[in-house]
């Protein structure tokens, strides 16, 4: 997906609503362990409910990873059934000496097909250009995460700045808004306004909303560009709204006020 | 596998070499793509070829991941052939916040079996620790990497140190010589001097000898400790020796090379 079809299904739908998909077999309703493939069908059961609300959904590898082969299974699964009008995010967070990150692309892009995946900056711009050399797909560099973490490296000063500023900075200079993004954590709100005047035009993916403490409103009123330039992601705060057979409509409910409430910054 | 096993094996075997089954389909000698599992038969071959040689073997999981769930296949077969008395490592480089990297070390720890698993340390502490829980497994965490793009964050300048020299001071804090190591390429000897300043008694993984071009004449004589303290993998220079139905020979002979080097070393 471009970005202008990803700008214009943002305003047609009035919602920067990422959903994470981030699946986990043992929070998922009981009732659905019968199914062969429990994961999916819940995965499905969301999607059905929610896909006229947002504009991506974000699949967290890890909770597919632990499940060992059925849970590829799963996600396989998932990210063909996601409508191909929504925008698909392999969050994935992977990174490696270039011959390695083509290996990655390759897997996300062509294997599974997903529009983008996430993608960390440590090892340099070897790791990260073989992201994006695939048209239409999109690298999702790692800046300024939600965690705690964050401080630890990513705030560190350097010369002129701290590093975060630095790899955005430098990362935005490999790529153009039209193949990369950055994550940008909601719990860092009051640094966002300073990360747009870096990266003005590049769209951000905001996680930490909602279970880590992030406010949309915040996110909002100091990330958003011209474009929104925003997806905002929220996992459990949705997928798990509901934890009995009426999950699905409780997904939805959670849904539909996180658009609304978009649907008021746009 | 706990470190005592591991100094113990080295010593017995005169080694310090990994083997990367960095197996690529479209490299790997043609006569084997007739073969249910190419990629599984390939490493199979290897492992049956170079398991004395050696006292670990590391999958880069890129190069399964490429081939979709019949790549995970061959991946899982492959660790379960190797000889438990054998170190192993995911190459996975994996790192999210707590809760996902919690799902990550599972996935490689418990659903697969590695004794280790490569982590990505730009997240912090609570990307970092959930690898630590784990008795006799190991997280293996990015220090100063083998590639070029190591120059653009890693070497990076901070107020007293680099940053590559910040990370590694910083997770060393977090966990042990029992359950961390740290990447360090063999293509920056000149400074692998003085990272085994900073952590005297933590193995190093060193990528890098051979086709990166690092020595591991240089890296032997500045990285090692009294324990070793080195894993230094060789991947193409081993598996690819050579690439027609004597292929296991050549790479058991490019491993004895390598293996005899070594024993000079210790």
């Amino acid at each position: 997906m471009n970005r202008q079809e990803l700008v214009q299904l943002i305003r047609d739908r009035r919602s920067y609503l990422c959903i994470g998909l981030d699946t986990d077999i043992h929070k998922i309703p009981k009732h659905l362990l019968s199914h062969p493939d429990p994961m999916f069908a819940f995965n499905k059961a969301i999607i059905d409910a929610t896909k006229d609300l947002c504009v991506a959904y974000k699949i967290n590898t890890a909770f597919y990873e632990c499940q060992g082969i059925r849970g590829w299974e799963s996600l396989q699964r998932t990210v063909e059934y996601i409508p191909k009008e929504i925008f698909t995010i392999a969050d994935a967070k992977r990174g490696d000496i270039g011959n390695t990150s083509s290996y990655y692309a390759k897997t996300f892009y062509e294997t599974y097909g997903f529009d983008s995946v996430t993608v960390a900056p440590y090892m340099g711009h070897d790791s990260v250009q073989p992201f994006l050399g695939f048209p239409e797909k999109w690298a999702i560099v790692l800046g300024l995460t939600s965690n705690v973490g964050s401080a630890d490296f990513q705030m560190q000063p350097l010369k002129d700045e701290k590093l975060y500023e630095k790899v955005i900075r430098t990362c935005a200079s490999w790529g153009s808004p039209d193949n990369m993004m950055f994550v940008v954590g909601a719990t860092q709100a009051d640094v966002v306004a300073d990360i747009r005047k870096i990266v003005p035009d590049h769209f951000f993916l905001v996680p930490g909303v909602g279970a880590q403490g992030g406010s949309l409103k915040d996110i909002s009123e100091k990330g958003m560009n011209k474009e929104a330039g925003l997806l905002v992601n929220a996992s459990r705060a949705v997928i798990y709204a509901g934890n009995d057979e009426r999950f699905a409509d409780d997904a939805h409910a959670a849904a539909l006020q996180l658009q609304k409430e978009m649907a008021g910054y746009l």
